[in-house]
C-alpha cells in the first residue's frame, strides 16, 4: 500500500514528538507499506518568524513572507528524516518545490496548479520514506510560494491524488470528527465516516478540524482520507463520497459558531444592483460574509427591504465602515449590529430526503425557550442565528433530539 | 558601480541590526550603485538547528543537515528584503539555488561548481537590490547543499566574480586586517591593503578574519575585496594582487597561533614511502597537519631521522592514535607530544626580495630569551614554534622590530 500521512505542527512540536512521528511511520513501513510523510512547521516556529518580520515592517511583502515562512516546514522535513535514520529507516526529505508542487503566483495563499511527483516516485522505488514539506510550492518561474491556512492538509491530499495513494491519513490532536464539540456536548460521538459535503459544511460552520479548501480538493479528486489522532492508535473518521448508508442518518453533526456578528440593514431600496453593490464592497474590503437573509420588500413608493448578514466578528468594524461609506449613496436608512449571537447548525446528507427536519429543529429550540433570529438552509444543513447566551444549552438539546 | 556586500551573522543578528544593514545598503544605492547583498544566518540560528538535530541523532545525515541549515540564510534574506522595503528600496531575495549557485554533491562542505546569475542580472536591471543567501547552493540534480565554514564569504566573492562586480565588501565586526592582533599588540596598525598571498598566510596562521578558501577563490578569479566593519564608516583593508609598492614593505603582519600542538616522531626509518605513509594516514583520519619539519638522517645501518609536525590541538588525540597504529609497522621508536606551544609567524610579500629577514627575526627572539623549537619558511612568511608562555611577549617584540 502507498500511504500519505500528514502531521501538523503540534505533532512535530519538539525533537521528542518528531521521534514519536518517526516511530509511527516506521511501524507502518515495517508492514510493507510505502510511505510519504507531509509535515508542518514545528508549532511556534511560524508565529516567531511572523513576529520577527513585523518588528521590521508592519505589513511585510507577501513574496518575502513566503520565502521566510517556507523555512519552517523545511526544518521539520530534515529533522523528521533524521529521526527516521535514527530508527534505521531510509528516508529522504523534499521541499515542496523539490517534490514537484507547482502553484500559481498568489503569494501567501497560492493554489496548487499541478504536481509532478517524479522524484517522490523515484525515491519510494528506492525504498525510502519520502518526507515532503507541507504548505509550500513554487511558481513555474521558480518563486517560493505558500498555500495559506490549512496548506499542509492540502499538500497531503493533493499528493495523495497525484500519487494515486491507497490511503491518506491526516494526523491531528483530536480523535476524528465528532457529532458535536465534546467539550460542550458530553454525549457527542466520534463519526466512523462522513461525506465530503457534510465535512465541508462542518468546516465552514466552525468545526476546527480542517479548512474547507482541503476537503473541496479531496472531493474534486475523490481522495478518501482519514482524520485521526497522532497521540493514540484509535481509528479516526473516514471522509469520502456519500454512500447509500449515509443517507439513512438524518443528522450527522451539530455545530455552534460563536465567532459571528450580525449586521442588519434597515430600509434598503429594493431595486436591482443594490445588494450586489453592498456585498461587492464588503468583499473588496475582505470582509468574510457568511449567511445572508433578505426579507420581502414592503413600503410604498420605492419598495424597501431589510437585509441581514453575518460576518466574522473581527471583521465587524471593517464591515461597519464599508456600510457607512455606502449609506448616502444607496439611501440606507439604518444599520443595526449584534455581536452576542451564535450560529447553530445541523448537518447531514440524509436531510435532503427526509422531511420534517427543520420543523423538529425549530420545535426543539422553542421547547428550550430559544428565539430564532435568522434562518438559512442548504440541501444538507440548516443554520439558525440565536442568542449567544443560550447557544450551548440549545446545542445540547438539538444534539439530544437528533443524535442522542 | 556594481557592489557585492556581505554581512555576517552578528551583523544581521536581530531585527534592529538587519535594519542597520538595510540603512547602509540604502545609502550606497542612493549614490546610484547597483547592490547585491549576501547574508549569513542570524547569529545563533545555525547553532540552535544543529542542537535540535543532535537531540534526535548524534551523527545526523549530512544531506539532511544541509536541508536544515540552509533555512537559516533563507530567513535572513527575506527579513533583509523586508527591511529594505521599509526604507522604500525595491529589493528581492534569492536563495543560493535561485541565484544560480551550482555546487558539487559533497554535503556540508560543497564546492561551488559554477554560477549562472541570470536572475540576479534581471532583478538588478529592474532596479532592485538583490539579497542572496550565503553559504548555500544546489547540485545539478537539485539537491540543497551548504558550503561549510566561511561559506558566505565564498558566496560573496564567487558572485562578485560571476557578476564582474566593481567592488566586493566583506562586512564583519573588525575594522579590517591588522599587522597583529590589537588585543595582544596595542601598537598594531590596520593595513590599507594586503596581497592575496599575505592574506592567505595570515588566514592559515590563526588570524580569524577569513577562511583561506574564500581568499584562494578571490586570488584565482582576481576579485579585489575589502574587509571592513559593519559598525562604523571607517575604510577597511583592500585585499588584492600584490603591487610593486607592497614589496617595499618587508613584513606586513605578525601572528600568533595558540591552537597548535606538536608531535615529534623519533627514529623514523629514512626510506622512501615512510613519510607518505604517515601523513596519508593522518589525512585519512582528518587530522589537519600544518608545519612539517624533517631533520637530516643519522645513525648506522638503516638511517633514521626525526620528523616533527604540528596539528590543531583538538586533533592531538586522533593523531596519537594514528601514530600508535603505525608504530610497529613502520618501526618508529618514540613519539613525543607538546601542547604548550605557540606558532609565531611574520608575513609579507616584500620578504622574498629582502635578505636578512630571518636573521633579524631570530635575533629579536634571542634578545627576548625565546628559544626556537621548529622553523618553517615560505617565500612570504617565516613561522617558528616557541614556548606558549613566551608567545605574547615575543609577538610584541617582533612587531616592534619589524613594524613599530
Amino acid at each position: 500500500m502507498l500511504i500519505v500521512q500528514k502531521y501538523g505542527g503540534t505533532s512535530v512540536g519538539n525533537p521528542d514528538r518528531i521521534k514519536n512521528v518517526a516511530a509511527r511511520v516506521a511501524k507502518y513501513r515495517a508492514l510493507g507499506d510505502q510511505i510519504v510523510v507531509v509535515v508542518s512547521a514545528m508549532s511556534g516556529v511560524t508565529d516567531n518568524l511572523i513576529k520577527l518580520a513585523k518588528e521590521i515592517m508592519p505589513l511585510p511583502s507577501e513574496r518575502e513572507m513566503d520565502v521566510l515562512l517556507a523555512t519552517g516546514e523545511q526544518q521539520t522535513i530534515a529533522l523528521t528524516a533524521i529521526a527516521l535514520h535514527a530508527l534505521n529507516v531510509p528516508a529522504v526529505s523534499l521541499t515542496g518545490p523539490q517534490a514537484g508542487i507547482v502553484t500559481d503566483v498568489v503569494h501567501t495563499k497560492a493554489k496548487i496548479h499541478n504536481i509532478t511527483p517524479k522524484k517522490v516516485h523515484e525515491l519510494l522505488k528506492q525504498g525510502n520514506v519520502v518526507i515532503v514539506a507541507g504548505f509550500q510550492g513554487e511558481t513555474p518561474e521558480g518563486q517560493i510560494t505558500t498555500l495559506g491556512r490549512g496548506g499542509s492538509d492540502l499538500t497531503a491530499i493533493a499528493l495523495a491524488a497525484a500519487l494515486k495513494a491507497d490511503l491518506c491519513q491526516i494526523y491531528t490532536d483530536v480523535d476524528g470528527v465528532y457529532t458535536a464539540d465534546p467539550r460542550i456536548v458530553p454525549t457527542a460521538k466520534k463519526l466512523e465516516e462522513i461525506s465530503y459535503d457534510e465535512m465541508l459544511e462542518l468546516a465552514s460552520l466552525g468545526a476546527k478540524v480542517m479548512q474547507s479548501r482541503s476537503v473541496e480538493f479531496a472531493k474534486k479528486f475523490g481522495v478518501v482520507f482519514e482524520v485521526r489522532s497522532s497521540l493514540n492508535e484509535n481509528p479516526g473518521t473516514i471522509v469520502k463520497e456519500e454512500t447509500k448508508s449515509m443517507e439513512g442518518v438524518v443528522v450527522r453533526g451539530v455545530s455552534l459558531d460563536k465567532n459571528q456578528a450580525k449586521i442588519t440593514l434597515v430600509g434598503v431600496p429594493d431595486k436591482p444592483g443594490v445588494a450586489a453593490r453592498i456585498f461587492k464592497a464588503l468583499g473588496d474590503a475582505t470582509v468574510n460574509v457568511d449567511m445572508i437573509v433578505q426579507n420581502i420588500s414592503h413600503g410604498t413608493g420605492t419598495p424597501q427591504t431589510d437585509i441581514s448578514f453575518t460576518a466574522d466578528k473581527p471583521d465587524l468594524l471593517k464591515a461597519q465602515k464599508v456600510i457607512d461609506g455606502l449609506k448616502s449613496e444607496l439611501g440606507l436608512r439604518e444599520m443595526i449590529t449584534a455581536e452576542k449571537i451564535g450560529k447553530l447548525s445541523i448537518v447531514g446528507v440524509g436531510m435532503k430526503s427526509h422531511t420534517g427536519v427543520a420543523g423538529k429543529l425549530f420545535d426543539t429550540l422553542a421547547r428550550e425557550g430559544v428565539n430564532i433570529d435568522m434562518i438559512s438552509t442548504s440541501e444538507i444543513k440548516i443554520s439558525v442565528v440565536i442568542d449567544l447566551a443560550k447557544g450551548e444549552a440549545a446545542m445540547k438539546a438539538v444534539h439530544a433530539a437528533f443524535i442522542g
